[in-house]
């Protein structure tokens, strides 16, 4: 990430831009909203994440003068120029004034709920979308995985070693920082330690040993190389007399007074190996050293190696974290909700669907989480322009139910004013305490209510009679 | 993509530097091959892609003094530092200098073939495994699932929409090109557009419509802003009104000569729908409006709407090819097949595993492509330090073959010598042209005999059987 990534959008965003400005309807003020409509991986949860890069891209937005060339070379199909340059000219201009609310990144959020609203001239949310929404797709659809993957390991270490299967460099940036928001504790990609400062991990592959003549002898050879930091990878030839090698090779270590750090599985039946490896180094008197575990693994292979009684203490994952190999796409959309008229009113609007979930919602959005005793009791997806104050909400499940107004908490924060950035970026470790805090409050997060004000429902509602009518 | 990614590695390749480093090892001559083992997608062929991508990160591959700053804050769990400075001294002066031979991209490949050779000092090898898996796996996936949607297309026009929901921008970026090599043909990526010369394409969204009073109205605001490119799309509230909607408008503008693009359907059942919307185009006099359909197209579903009649010339593919949903990763791997002696002499490596398909093969390998009148006949992994004139070759389903080695092609290109790189990029249009004509010329590609040399073959046999009793 990083630099100008104005282009990173849709050509239709343009030539929808293009319409809106010919038509002098560009500046008429509008709210756009980023939403999901379903937890990824079937599960109950989603972890926001991404508004960092968010505003790394919302800073830099800007087209510069090769982007205006470049669209000044575009041309229809009987060869007119696509853009005239009076309309290049205006976006050469243009400069980003919209306000932007957003939820912190790590915030535990649910279907229909804005993570990001933008409100402002309508070229620019517009033009904003796809960048917005490839951006958080894709961050919060591993922040989630992490979340899941590190729930499986139930306190255990978890790491991320997705980066060679990643999907492009930036893909395996995004991924691990994601990652690391999630949950996991630490990655094995450098140039994401140095980027965003999480802590790294790492010791040797299969190639380290098949250098040597001997498995013992490549032992050896690292050990004496970096006597505090060896987990020797096991399974080159045969993972029995892999742990057997790592224990000489450790106790000769601890003779130079250093302890070794453990061993690694990369391969055949983790479960089985891992009891084997934790009996051989605990009858050798090697307690703390630690069974690392790699090879396709994910929460449901995780959960899967704990009920068989593996004894693994750290799990490497890779692939299908980075990923999210089940699930390889967050289906997150953004939307228009209402447009504002001469007169300074809201003119709501919708997106009809015949399938109910696919329904948009009007109106300026936000959600109130209402806390009682410090636990989080239901969502409620409001109208800003309405007064709340009704205490009535109707769930997604079609239930009246009845909330307390003041024991609510908004979840978007103020991000930009009139294009003018008003937040702080907070840094990531706290970014990953909200998220393991967050998961905790969360109880009986199965029958958690979410749902819309009675208002804001019945202004859906009479949306929805309107178009059909029409 | 682009810039310095030298930290785009994971840290066991750094600690596995160091270590070489330490022992004397680091300058010894090896040789590493980067390849996969399975076709993605239960498929039949991959199609290599991402070498430009590969060479953009060699041409920049060097330590800056800030990764080198890094990388001496990290430590050990002692608080050790983990590098030593001479080290650090030594990563900050050190220069590529390896030998790298690639297929091209667009090429046709199979399991175990080298897709890159990398032959150099071993830390160097090392050291740039994780970057060059990354790159070319993502790319080869989406190349290989691009030719997969268009083959499935029969010649209908297939453009690529997934910029929202790509693995991040550059995972987008990296998928735009990607899809265009495998034979897609246009982005709605506007950065790929202008960063790769991609043609683009895209006309509206539903926010479009929504911000009209009615579709009608917005369909006309449409054409007079943008009367030659002119795609409506039909399904914000009702499709057989949308497309009516358009033929109404469609009319007008040929009243002010220009004729309309066509229409997009965007849900419900698309083989009903364009059935029904190709109808109504043709008996309303608009025989060439194209029928543009999108909605988690990929190349299962587009076959199976080709069965049910769906009356579709254009396919807007998105989410399910810029991630290759249903395998979102490709399993490449790089092993080490040998290191230089003391005396010069190569000795050959491979990495045992209780899966015979796990198993590496040992030297300095190529691919001798076999062609025959024309058409590719078999594919033999050879190894270059043998003469490799048996004609004899065993398949990797154990057949004894014979193969005239004067009809051979070589896949591997020199791409840097000693460092210096003797390739000329291709452009990207050729690059296309080479997959579609590959595609083309193997005709019985399910039956294709694959498999190794029979001198290389023996060899391997005989490296196995020393490891095992080792």
């Amino acid at each position: 990430m990083g630099g100008n990534l104005t282009l990173l959008t849709d050509l239709y965003q343009l030539t929808m831009a293009y319409g809106y400005w010919k038509n002098g309807m560009h500046d008429k003020e509008a709210v756009f909203h980023l939403f999901f409509r379903k937890h990824p991986f079937k599960g109950d949860y989603t972890i926001a994440c991404g508004l960092e890069f968010v505003m790394d891209y919302l800073d830099n937005l800007k087209f510069d003068p090769g982007d205006i060339a470049y669209l000044g070379t575009l041309k229809t199909k009987n060869g007119n120029a696509l853009f005239n340059e009076s309309f290049l000219n205006y976006l050469q201009r243009m400069e980003f004034t919209c306000d932007v609310d957003a939820v912190p990144e790590g915030t535990l959020v649910h279907p229909h709920q804005p993570l990001i609203r933008i409100k402002g001239p309508l070229i620019q949310g517009q033009l904003i979308e796809t960048a917005l929404l490839n951006i958080v797709n894709f961050s919060s659809l591993i922040a989630t995985k992490s979340a899941r993957i590190t729930k499986a390991a139930q306190g255990d270490s978890v790491l991320e070693f997705g980066l060679r299967r990643a999907q492009g460099p930036d893909g395996a940036l995004s991924a691990s920082r994601a990652a690391y928001i999630g949950g996991c504790h630490a990655t094995s990609n450098v140039l994401a330690g140095r980027k965003f400062g999480i802590p790294l991990k790492g010791t040797h592959a299969h190639s380290w040993v098949m250098c040597f003549d001997s498995e013992i002898e490549s032992f050896e050879a690292y050990a004496n190389a970096m006597p505090d930091n060896c987990v020797f990878l096991v399974d080159t030839y045969d993972t029995e007399e892999g742990v057997k090698n790592a224990i000489v090779i450790g106790k000769r270590l601890r003779e130079k007074g250093y302890e070794m750090s453990g061993i690694r599985l990369d391969s055949g039946d983790l479960a089985e190996l891992s009891i084997l490896a934790r009996h051989l180094l605990d009858e050798a008197g090697f307690p703390n050293a630690q069974v690392v575990a790699s090879n396709d693994l994910d929460e449901y292979r995780i959960r899967e190696l704990k009920e068989k009684g593996a004894r693994i203490s750290v799990w490497g994952v890779g692939t299908r974290l980075s990923t999210a190999y089940d699930q390889p796409a967050l289906g997150g959309v953004y939307k228009l909700a209402g447009i504002r008229d001469g007169n300074g009113e809201w003119e709501y609007r919708i997106k009809l669907s015949e399938q109910a979930i696919k329904v948009s919602n009007p109106g300026i959005l936000n959600t109130l989480r209402i806390i009682e005793n410090n636990e989080p009791k239901k969502d409620i997806i409001i109208n800003e322009e309405f007064e709340n104050k009704t205490g009535k909400m109707i769930s997604f499940q079609g239930e009246n139910l009845n909330f307390k107004p003041e024991n609510g908490k908004l979840l978007l924060q103020g991000i930009y004013r009139k294009g003018k950035k008003i937040y702080n970026s907070v840094d990531i470790h706290s970014i990953r305490e909200n998220t393991l805090s967050q998961l905790e409050l969360f109880n009986n997060i199965k029958d958690y209510k979410i749902g819309l004000e009675k208002e804001l429902n019945d202004l859906k509602n009479d949306l929805i009679l309107k178009a059909k009518k029409q």
